[in-house]
């Protein structure tokens, strides 16, 4: 079994602590006895990729060149999948596709839409928290867009209580005050009418987890973690054996 | 400043977690407001490299060539300074000096001792919990010895303990029974007269950190966990401003 596995490559650093946590959730979800029953995986964590949400606004120089050099230098190095765990940094997949076009991507968006409607099939619309890059590129209301779902956004004020709380990860300082906000901004977003709530920024799952928000209501509000939901992606494509769908089909191994 | 720094290559995955917890701990340690200010970390992280234990046993192949590979691979990929979150795999550290002559390696055993002898500096003796093949291949005994400091070594019942706990962490099962089992091991180790004890592995300081182990007499014994030595090496070797005694020399960065 362990031949048919992929080696993953991991585009990293937005942010490295993003990025660490993706490793650190990707192994525990492995099942394993010993070290050789993981999988191989190689990490490229450039902190110095230019501000993604800059380059979407077109406000500073594209991320683009850097992700496309970072792709194309991890296939060298033998990778055989790719995966980001940077959302806002999907909106410049087209120039990784084009940079490794023989190796699956796994698209962190997809697998978060994926995760969500496995978890309320019928949600009539859902929230997102998340940079104001990966709204502008509207990744997630396209996303879920092409899936008939509604997408319920923050508004100015909350949003700006979502740019510190990501701030404040990548700072090394987030702590109760932004994990507060955060909850906050969520439930706001569930009283507007969210059946659940995204957190579409790979830095928020750090601060706010399933369970930590309820409606007006009392309700319990679920929240998706977008790293959750490409570490799942990732086992299925990867060939886990064990891993959650790993026998079934999966959208993100067959796309190159 | 950041065009001063070297980028890190982490020859990892023995284990996993023991490299998930060497890259958050690095990254939780370099000041950083943003992830600009963040160190460029390349990791192999190849989980498939043979039994260290084995095979300085001579019961089993030798890692010493996957560790050259992947030596050579991450110097390819960019990398200008070197580390092994793995003690045992020290034991083969001439394989990768020879793979990749022209980077610097930070040695962790080196680290370890300097971190030991930093924090008690007139210790007569240590303690080392570590795998058999660390043990074996005397990799502490002969660093401590170099300094003129003893080492205590758990006996053959309290060793089974140590190699549980190991294997307990490796399967992604270790819980309160291997913290408590290691936290006595390290007890006797310094009512026989250790100063401190090294968890001289690297999945150890998942289980058993400074403040956790007291003297039959009530005395803190101090846990010198080596996978925080060597993160303080990698800091000061990659030239990052602000981590300890970055100005000053160090070994670990002169040496290639």
């Amino acid at each position: 079994v362990a031949d048919a596995r992929r080696v993953v490559g991991v585009i990293g650093g937005m942010g490295p602590e993003a990025t660490a946590d993706f490793f650190a959730k990707l192994i525990a979800a492995t099942p394993a006895e010993r070290d050789q029953d993981h999988l191989r995986i190689l990490i490229d964590n450039d902190p110095s990729v230019p501000d993604r949400s800059a380059g979407v606004a077109g406000e500073g120089p594209s991320p683009a060149p850097r992700l496309a050099a970072m792709a194309r230098g991890l296939v060298a190095a033998g990778a055989e999948l790719l995966v980001m765990p940077c959302n806002t940094a999907h909106a410049f997949v087209a120039a990784i596709r084009e940079a490794a076009p023989t190796v699956p991507f796994v698209d962190l968006i997809e697998a978060a839409v994926d995760a969500s409607l496995e978890r309320v099939p019928n949600a009539p619309a859902v929230g997102i928290l998340a940079t104001r890059g990966t709204l502008r590129a509207q990744l997630y209301q396209d996303g879920f867009a092409r899936r008939g779902v509604d997408t319920v956004l923050p508004d100015e004020a909350d949003q700006r209580l979502v740019d510190s709380a990501i701030a404040a990860v990548k700072a090394g300082r987030a702590g109760a005050t932004e994990r507060a906000a955060l909850a906050g901004v969520a439930a706001r977003l569930a009283d507007a009418g969210a059946a659940l709530v995204v957190t579409a920024c790979t830095e928020l799952p750090l601060l706010l987890r399933d369970g930590d928000v309820r409606t007006a209501a009392g309700a319990l509000a679920p929240i998706i973690g977008s790293t959750d939901a490409l570490v799942t992606a990732t086992l299925r494509a990867a060939g886990v054996a064990g891993a959650p769908g790993a026998s079934g089909t999966s959208s993100a191994s067959a796309r190159a």
